[in-house]
């Protein structure tokens, strides 16, 4: 990691610095507990995905990866796993459960950026790791995001404040994402694609599937829409990417979302391969997000 | 319960005469097992709240207020975990995790209406049982609500349909809400209250909270949000209701919220009661929906 760069994770919110916020509700990490915040100061990364049992394989193999060594008994330099979130930190890594959709993840988001700060933590990157659709993309590649489009196909992440509407701008840093990407190798067996990532709150008619409980509109309408996302270079969707890009640029985080293609919507709208078979395209996007964070460690 | 009545579940989908779907992704429950369908047969309750460990407990009193007797090995007449969701069947009830928000809560709504419509059950009630911020309510106050308001404070569940933006009626059956309001005992140690209810994608700024890691308003601009929410009638605020309402009102079933209030939003901005308080408070609201589903099975 160039040792020019010092970026400490500075909130821009002027009421933290003299509310009695010292308490991660979600999270359930007591923040004016000095011995547990002082764990977090080394994070460089943060890896973010849907669920406690992929977060935790995901910390078990990154560690591998950057050669982290545990003390004492547990597996992890720390972890919780409460009602709703789990977090294991292996080293420099912090890998962290989201749910699905955008309101979970913001939730999380807002209470891990706190960490960062009160952990004083500097140059750190934020990468979701996931699982999408393809749009005319084969199951098993790797699709890096290089923006989030959200219903109305506009670049923001759409959320509210105050009752009113904000739109969030969802901003892709593309040195990152060149970097992921330069992290492929001619012998792996997957490819690694550059594009837009349809972000929607819904799995079913919101990404244009027909087998939901209810649905309005015809094969025909369907047809035409996924038509109409290949033609604005979208190349996958997913339920999260908006917020995470939007939120991290927000609090000036570098972020990325890397996801793995288990279904091509062109084809299907649920995956059909064997449970192996989507096991071993999520990792794809797990290796190669492995090797990016070997490589900005210099390992 | 009435045996007059009888309204088997028959969603608005005609897609789904015709369409190879018969897999339950999110749930994991494959619908073209008849062995596992045919258990839901007699659901009569779908009990819905944030979290698995919840969920189970629910299960549990729930079991023993309508005097479920297990049969075989296991506490419950079926139940699954997977990544996602969780789900705790006792006789008549099935009591169901959602995680956090709409979208969450929607994945798993479009997937549990799916297997009801496959189990031919018939006259089901939904009823999502949570915690909420209370609106000039004191924390262990239960709140029904009377309808749901959304960003912009419509009685809406915004969403998307094929990229264009979807806007569903937050309906509520008042004779459900005033038959659960009708469970409240003089001998109980909390208040009963109806009203309004705000639902938001994001718990920080779409709350009017000062802490998140971004916040963009003054004091003063809280201040003001929360009186209004007041002054339309708004009694709690949570991050699911408005989606539970719409998506039970278009497929046609009865459903309502009933929400233990465990901060006062006009006071703090986090609960400052004891984890046993905070504990004691969730039950209020499991309490009186336990004495609804006993008057309903005649029990």
């Amino acid at each position: 990691m160039a040792s020019t760069s010092h970026h400490p994770v500075m909130l821009p919110n002027k009421h933290l610095d003299h509310l009695d916020s010292d308490y991660l509700f979600h999270l359930d990490i007591p923040l004016n507990d000095s011995e547990i915040v002082s764990k977090f100061h080394n994070v460089k990364f943060v890896c973010i995905g849907g669920t406690a049992n992929r977060m935790e394989k995901l910390a078990l193999h990154l560690g591998q990866e950057i050669n982290f060594q545990p003390t004492g008994n547990s597996r992890f330099d720390y972890s919780f796993t409460n009602e709703r979130y789990s977090g294991f930190k292996v080293g420099p890594v912090f890998c962290v459960s989201h749910g699905i959709g955008t309101p979970s993840l913001s939730v999380m988001l807002h209470e891990l950026f706190k960490l960062l700060q009160k952990a004083s933590c500097c140059d750190v990157t934020l990468i979701r790791i996931g699982t999408c659709g393809g749009i005319g993309i084969s199951p098993g590649t790797v699709v890096i995001s290089t923006g989030a489009l959200t219903s109305g196909f506009e670049p923001f992440y759409t959320t509210s404040s105050l009752g009113k509407t904000l739109k969030l701008p969802t901003s892709v840093d593309m040195n990152l994402v060149n970097s992921l990407q330069g992290c492929r190798r001619d012998e792996d067996g997957f490819q690694v694609v550059l594009g837009k990532t349809y972000c929607t709150e819904d799995f079913y008619q919101g990404q244009g599937r027909l087998d939901g409980s209810f649905c309005d509109y015809s094969k025909a309408d369907q047809d035409a829409f996924l038509r109409k996302l290949y033609d604005l270079e979208v190349r996958n969707i997913e339920m999260e990417s908006a917020a995470v890009l939007a939120m991290a640029h927000k609090v000036g985080i570098r972020a990325a979302v890397v996801c793995s293609v288990i279904v091509d919507r062109l084809q299907a709208e649920l995956p059909t391969e064997s449970r192996d078979n989507l096991q071993a395209f999520q990792n794809n996007a797990i290796v190669l997000v492995g090797r990016h964070i070997r490589q900005r460690l210099n390992l």
